[in-house]
């Protein structure tokens, strides 16, 4: 049985609560906060608290606070040479205080409040900066999720990086996608199915091997047509520059 | 029984003509292809040909070809009079030889010759330009999906365009994740359960409301690190615009 202690109350540290108490092989000690309010509901079933003084005796201490928090917090806890990982993709293991054993525990998907989330299928990418920690640490992400990856620093900011371009970035695809039907009177809705079914197909296939349309076949003459049926810049903008992207990735 | 003639052999017209076969409503009465050879394997299951002379009688004939031999194909039936449609996102359905009654059966999704579709949950988007020729053509559509639309021809053109952006322009953004993490030794397959958390998540929420991450919060400090980390210009220019574009998006 591993012991944790969770630090933050953000969407990451509710899923890894919930994906915690879910798993037999794991025992969340105390959970942390400091609003207290935020973990109030939770008192029942476990041990709340929002001074760090009190915080007890765990194998694991994992803080999932905001990127800009994390550094402080680990300054702040009252012991030392313990455990103590954080959660983020682009923040260095170097920047927990030293006094403490020092790791990362990166869950790399999007969480939000309400959808829930299957954690079994969930990549959790880890680093410890010693050696003999990495163990625990695969041992604990391995009593959530089916994937664990270790990572050095380099790839894990990889990871965050390219994790923007296929999911706030992508999102960002789909919201203008939704402004171009709006315009018209046309429904976004139609498009669902064929979101899905391109997230879909890079499961099995690779993006190169997946990719089609006008800007892959230098289809000037619908990328024309597109063009002229653009009415917002910011849309002209983004078709052309991904259009050029396609066509450097093809070699057109 | 609706009898149909298909006329093409690429992608669509594969997977129409397999969906037509399942369902108990349609009978297809004849497949032509200018090339025999490319569907001559289904040669036992029903009539095939490479002459336009010999095509039979329908209620309804199909044109799946690509965009640019549409028209001229149509000009090429032998025939007057008859119900005529063609299959494209981005082609008229004025373009179609007025001699015939004519129509469009767009079916809104990405056909791969190798991946299975569910076409039960296809949209097909239908027009006509005669009135009493609408419900026929949706009573084929029905017959094969359970998502049918009467879109017009603007609403046709915007929603090929955005279909543009949710299938190719976030297949390359895939691409580009793919590169990133590649030039790092990190594993594109890691983001996997990602891409497909993004898709399943506008399947509910407005990709609005879906939006989260370092454009949508104006996190400088992470957007200075990412820009730091892209090694590629052609990825750096990429960044900018859709980091831009989300923070137009969210009034930042």
């Amino acid at each position: 049985m591993i012991s944790v202690v969770l630090l933050g109350a953000g969407n990451v540290a509710h899923h890894l609560y919930k994906a915690f108490v879910a798993s037999e092989n794991v025992k969340v000690t105390q959970w942390y906060n400091r609003h207290l309010k935020t973990i109030a509901s939770y008192k029942n079933e476990v041990a709340i608290t929002d001074n760090l003084a009190m915080l007890e005796k765990a194998d694991i201490y994992i803080i999932a606070v905001s990127d800009d928090a994390i550094s402080e917090l680990s300054q702040q806890l009252p012991f030392e040479n313990r455990f103590v990982v954080h959660t983020s993709g682009s923040v260095s293991a170097y920047d927990l205080d030293k006094k403490n054993r020092r790791g990362v525990f990166y869950p790399l998907q999007t969480f939000s409040k309400a959808a829930h989330i299957d954690f079994s299928k969930v990549p959790i990418c880890l680093e410890t900066l010693a050696k003999k920690d990495y163990l625990p640490l695969k041992q604990l992400a391995t009593s959530i999720t089916n994937v664990t990856k270790r990572v050095n620093s380099d790839q894990r900011a990889a990871l965050h990086l390219a994790a923007v371009f296929v999911n706030n970035f992508t999102n960002q695809l789909y919201r203008v996608a939704h402004e171009i039907t709006e315009s018209q009177g046309a429904e976004f809705d139609l498009l669902k199915p064929l979101i899905l079914e391109t997230a879909m197909k890079v499961q099995e296939l690779s993006p190169y091997k997946a990719q089609t349309g006008p800007a892959k076949r230098n289809d000037k003459k619908t990328i024309k047509k597109h063009l002229k049926l653009l009415e917002d810049n910011h849309h002209k903008d983004l078709y052309k520059l991904l259009t050029a992207s396609i066509k450097h990735t093809h070699g057109r």
